[in-house]
């Protein structure tokens, strides 16, 4: 375990010596700090585009963006089974590392389970991730009827490289991750005014973001079908397999609410892969999906566990 | 999922609603602050005294105490076989609820990831403390050769119980684990003059903090055996199996290291079982015990993965 965690683990995450021996870190905090934690848990572990190592660094630096939080700290926790492949190890936490440090986080406490064979599958890691809160305005309370829906990048191409790397269903093909942080674009929507609210759409997709805002602000969403960025690619999987492309998690997308009167040079400026997509109505409390022939359809919410896992 | 979210896990941890929904949750820290993280997995999930949810609060207040830190905010992260029982959940995330709350510590965020069945053994917990540091002179560097070496408490009670709960080796008894938060007893000894080191001794006991210090000061130890506390019930245990009650965990226990000036009348009065069991040295570089005979006994790092996992 010491070997394990001396040689592989701190060398990726840049700890010092002396840091690995200490039961707790300083944060140096003389501000407003947010934090979040999540567990990761992914098959395949290594996927076009991403790992369960980066996904999980992306996925806590993400949730800390879309909260209005610059990140700064991590702490990691490993449940690893007996006789991993340490390559497959080293590979992992390489990726975290670099992942961490091309966002200047700081992964600053660990700690590393190694459990007897079949009593864990692989390897699970748990993230808690520490920001400095930037914008304090963000939040559902602040969206009304009229504000503008927008997202900042085709969406799906998680889930469906995630899926398309088992090789289940006999499909072959590549498809990659959009496994990244989204420092560089939520930083910047944050500068901008009229921003009322970000959110990343992992598990469930546009369609969990979508119901989860229409209930918490009780109000109705239309979105614009042919307005949503999907690939071709992910939109043949999904047609094929009887998946709706709306339901698959991003994990490097944000779904961004905001006043009418956000600049859209800006945005446009900002990325060019920012989309509009639909409003906030008063009109009704559902989600309503424009249809490319004009129709209306109801967006159902997303009840069973109809997908595999794959964030 | 949300059923459990929302039902079982936030109950118990006194979540508010439009908290649970968040994605990250702020701090209000204008102030240094500590933060630590561990994972636990323990066989049997319950035992005397204690719980796998109790050890995971305890274990993580328990390392920001010893840091000279007070815990004040706990993010939790579970992995949880499917089928595992309810009820066990239930009692667990009570017990964690219970602890977080008797301690003044906020549970503020978490996540669940329910695995397939033989994905993961029953359950696994990870979680990330975060305290206000008040003591910052708590360090290895300051230990000198002649400071006086203590614990609070009769050791390894908390080994003996999990394994005596497995019931392997044919044996039945019980012995009460001594998991509990060391917050009042660590609050008072930051306050002395003269407090060096404090250290919780877990995984490897006393033997394993011993050799972790006398290497970072470069100093030896000199143990007196007569003057170490150990239960009769935890000593025949030992004894019958082949195993050394020094390197047994605690996880409610602190060894702590103080200058040969410090208040000793102040020590009982901060608790009874406050006991002095040795002295650092620069005469050698081990950690020697004095057997009760007048013999002098070197105390072997323990090196190889000798006992069962029980913290």
């Amino acid at each position: 375990m010491n070997e394990l965690i001396n040689n592989i683990i701190a060398p990726a995450f840049n700890m010092k010596k002396d840091q690995i021996s200490l039961d707790a870190v300083p944060l140096n905090t003389d501000y407003p700090v947010m934090i979040t934690t999540d567990g990761f848990t992914v098959d395949p572990l290594f996927f076009p585009g991403g790992d369960i190592g980066k996904l999980a660094v992306c996925g806590t630096l993400n949730d800390l963006l879309v909260s209005g939080a610059i990140p700064e700290y991590l702490t990691v926790n490993f449940f690893i089974e007996e006789g991993f492949p340490v390559s497959d190890l080293n590979r992992i936490v390489t990726s975290m590392g670099e992942t961490a440090k091309h966002n200047d986080v700081s992964i600053i406490a660990g700690d590393t389970k190694v459990l007897p064979k079949d009593s864990v599958s692989g390897i699970q890691i748990a993230t808690t991730g520490i920001g400095k809160t930037l914008n304090t305005q963000l939040s559902l309370s602040q969206i009304k009827p009229n504000d503008l829906i927008f997202c900042t990048g085709p969406l799906g191409d998680h889930g469906v490289s995630v899926m398309l790397a088992r090789e289940a269903y006999g499909l072959h093909g590549e498809v990659k991750s959009d496994c990244q942080s989204v420092k560089a674009i939520a930083e910047s929507l944050m500068a901008l005014d009229g921003l009322k609210f970000m959110r990343d759409p992992t598990r469930g997709g546009l369609t969990s973001v979508c119901h989860e805002i229409a209930q918490a602000c009780s109000l109705g969403i239309n979105l614009i079908e042919k307005d949503i960025p999907i690939r071709d690619s992910v939109k043949s999987f999904c047609e094929l397999l009887g998946f709706n492309p709306l339901q698959m998690a991003c994990e490097g997308r944000i779904i961004f609410i905001a006043h009418p009167s956000i600049n859209k040079n800006l945005l446009s400026h900002i990325s060019k892969d920012i989309v509009q997509i639909g409003s906030m109505t008063q009109q009704h409390s559902q989600v309503i999906i424009e249809t490319p022939l004009g129709g209306f359809n109801i967006v159902p919410e997303l009840e069973n566990e109809t997908l595999p896992r794959i964030c």
